[in-house]
C-alpha cells in the first residue's frame, strides 16, 4: 500500500504544495438527517483536512452563504433563486423528491378549493416549501390569507387556522391525519401536476471562489459523490440513529429515505425550471430564474455531434 | 488556476511518483448505450492517463474478468455468481431497475403458466437475463422446455417456440406486442414478486488487485462517481447519439433512460441478494452467493453506534 497522500487536493497534500498553502474550503452541512446519507463518507473518515465543515440549520446556511461566509454549501432553492447572480449549482446534487415526500405536509380542516379567504399558516422553517404551498395555492386561482408562524403540534394552531405547512420532523411525527380531514403531501402534488420531481436544496458554490479556485470546487464535487456514494451502501447503519433523532420507526424511516433523491438529473433539472416559471408566473418572486452551473474543468464540452459517444468506445 | 494535476492519482501524478511507476489500471466498458451516463465523464475529458480502458460486449468482459486481463470492470451478475471467490463489488455502481427495464422481455404465445412442457427460447446474448428468466418460471413451477439461441426479430422464432426471452436492442426496437399475445417486462415481474429492484450489472474488481493497489482502486471509484454525475447532467447530449444508434424514438430512448439505475444502494442489494438466493433454491446455482465489497480505504468502519452520526455535525 502506498503511503498516505490525499487524492483530491490538487497539487498533492498542502504538505506538497510548497508556496501555494490553501485556506480550507469552507463547506456547510445541514443539520438534519435528511442529508445524512450525502454527507456519510465525509463524516466516517474520508473528510481531507482542507474541508472545514459548518453543520447549521438550512435557513443559517442559506445566510452564511449569502454574506460569503461559507465557499461551497446546500441552500434551499428558494434561497438559489435569491443569490442567482452570486451562486453557481453544483453539478448532481441535491435534496429532492420524485412524488410523495412525507416530510412536507399541507395539513387542512377543508378541501384545498375551499381555502380561498381562510387562514393559512406557513411554518417559517422552510422558504422553499412555503413558495411551493403559495405556488400550489395561488396557480388553482386560490387566494387564502397567509400568515407566517410556529407549526410544531396540532396544538399550535388556533381554531381560526384552515389549513397549515408543516415540514421536517414534525411533519413525520406528528400524527397529522387524526386531527385534520386533509393531509396533502407537497412532493405528491408537484408531480401530479407535472410530472416532475421537486427539488428541495440545491448544492451551491460562491461564483467567486468558483472562478478563482475550479479546481479545489472540482476536488470538493469529487469528495460528495465519493461520500455519497459510501452514504447509499450504509444506509443500514444511518437508519438507527435516525430513526432515534426523528423519533419515528425504523420501518417508516426507511420509507422516508427512499422517498428522497441527491442526484440532480435532467427531470430534476426540468422540475427546478418548471418550479421557478412557477413562482415567477404567479409573481410570487419578482425576477425570472435561470439556472447556471459550474462547470467542472475537468470534464470539456461535448457540443453537438463533434465528439460521438461512439467513438470513445476503443482499446487505449 | 493551479497547474494542471491530475487529483485522483495516489501520491500525485506518474511524474511525481519517482521510483513507483505504475502500470495502467485496466477497466472494462460495456460496448452497449445503457452504459453511456456512467461513462459519460470519462469519454469528454476526465480520463486519467493511468486509466485503460477497453470496450467490449457483457460477456467478453465477464471472460477478460475471470482471465485476469481487466483489473476493473461491469460484469453480468450471474458471472459475479459465478467467480465470487476472485472478485469484491465496487459500492455504489451497477446497471438495475425497479420495476419495467423495458429491454428485458419475455414474449410468449401463451400465458404464464401455460408455458409448462413448452419451448421457451433464451438469448445467448446475456447471462443474467436467462437465469431471472429462468427462476420466475421454476418458482412458479413451471419447467418449460429450455433452449438457447438467436432472438433478434419475431421471425427468428420457429413455430414450434413458445416463448422467448429477448433483450437489448432487439427487445427495444421490434415491435413484439404486435406479433405476441403475451409481453412480460421481467423487470417489472421481479418487482411485484419481491418488492425489489433488480440488478443485472455489478462493477467488480479483481480482489488480487484491490489488495495489492486499494488506494489505486479508490482513486477509480472516484472517476467513475464523477463520470456518472457528469452523465446525470447531460443526458440531453446521451439521448440523440443514443436514439440514432438503438433506433429508437428520442422519446422512448428518454424514458428508457429514466428506468435505468447506476446506483447500488441497500434496496438493491437486497434485490441482488433476493435474486442469488433464489437461483441458489431453485438449484439454478450450485453454490450460495456472498456479497463481498471492495472496502474503501478513505472510508472508516463505523460500527454500530459507536460514532454515531451526530457527533459528526459539529464546526471544524
Amino acid at each position: 500500500m502506498t503511503p498516505r497522500h490525499d487524492p483530491c487536493f490538487p497539487g498533492g497534500t498542502p504538505e506538497d504544495t510548497g508556496s501555494r498553502s490553501y485556506e480550507p474550503v469552507r463547506v456547510g452541512r445541514i443539520s438534519y438527517m435528511n442529508v445524512a446519507p450525502v454527507y456519510y463518507g465525509l463524516n466516517n473518515g474520508q473528510k481531507p483536512d482542507w474541508m472545514a465543515m459548518t453543520c447549521a440549520p438550512p435557513a443559517a446556511l442559506n445566510a452564511m452563504m449569502a454574506a460569503g461566509e461559507l465557499d461551497v454549501s446546500p441552500v434551499s432553492s428558494a434561497a438559489y433563486a435569491r443569490h442567482q447572480d452570486k451562486w453557481l449549482i453544483l453539478p448532481d446534487l441535491s435534496i429532492a423528491c420524485f412524488g410523495p415526500v412525507m416530510s412536507v405536509l399541507l395539513v387542512s380542516r377543508h378541501p384545498f378549493a375551499g381555502l380561498a379567504g381562510r387562514k393559512v399558516v406557513l411554518t417559517r422553517e422552510s422558504a422553499t416549501a412555503a413558495a411551493l404551498t403559495r405556488y400550489l395555492l395561488a396557480s388553482d386561482g386560490i387566494r387564502p390569507c397567509l400568515t407566517v408562524g410556529r407549526v410544531r403540534r396540532a396544538d399550535d394552531l388556533p381554531d381560526d387556522t384552515g389549513a397549515a405547512l408543516v415540514i421536517g420532523d414534525a411533519a413525520l411525527r406528528e400524527p397529522w391525519a387524526a386531527r385534520f380531514d386533509h393531509v396533502w403531501d407537497l412532493g405528491a402534488m408537484w408531480r401530479e401536476r407535472t410530472g416532475l420531481p421537486f427539488v428541495f436544496a440545491l448544492w451551491v458554490v460562491r461564483k467567486s471562489f468558483a472562478e478563482a479556485h475550479p479546481d479545489r470546487v472540482s476536488a470538493v464535487l469529487h469528495q460528495f459523490y465519493r461520500s455519497r456514494s459510501a452514504g447509499a451502501g450504509h444506509l443500514s447503519r444511518i437508519l438507527p440513529e435516525a430513526a432515534d433523532r426523528l423519533g419515528i420507526s425504523p420501518e417508516m424511516c426507511r420509507r422516508y429515505y427512499h422517498r428522497l433523491r441527491y442526484t440532480l438529473d435532467s427531470a430534476q433539472m426540468a422540475g427546478l425550471s418548471a418550479f421557478f416559471r412557477g413562482l415567477y408566473a404567479e409573481r410570487i418572486i419578482s425576477r425570472p430564474v435561470g439556472l447556471s452551473l459550474f462547470r467542472d474543468p475537468g470534464l470539456q464540452d461535448a457540443p453537438g455531434h463533434e465528439r460521438p459517444i461512439a467513438s470513445a468506445c476503443r482499446r487505449s
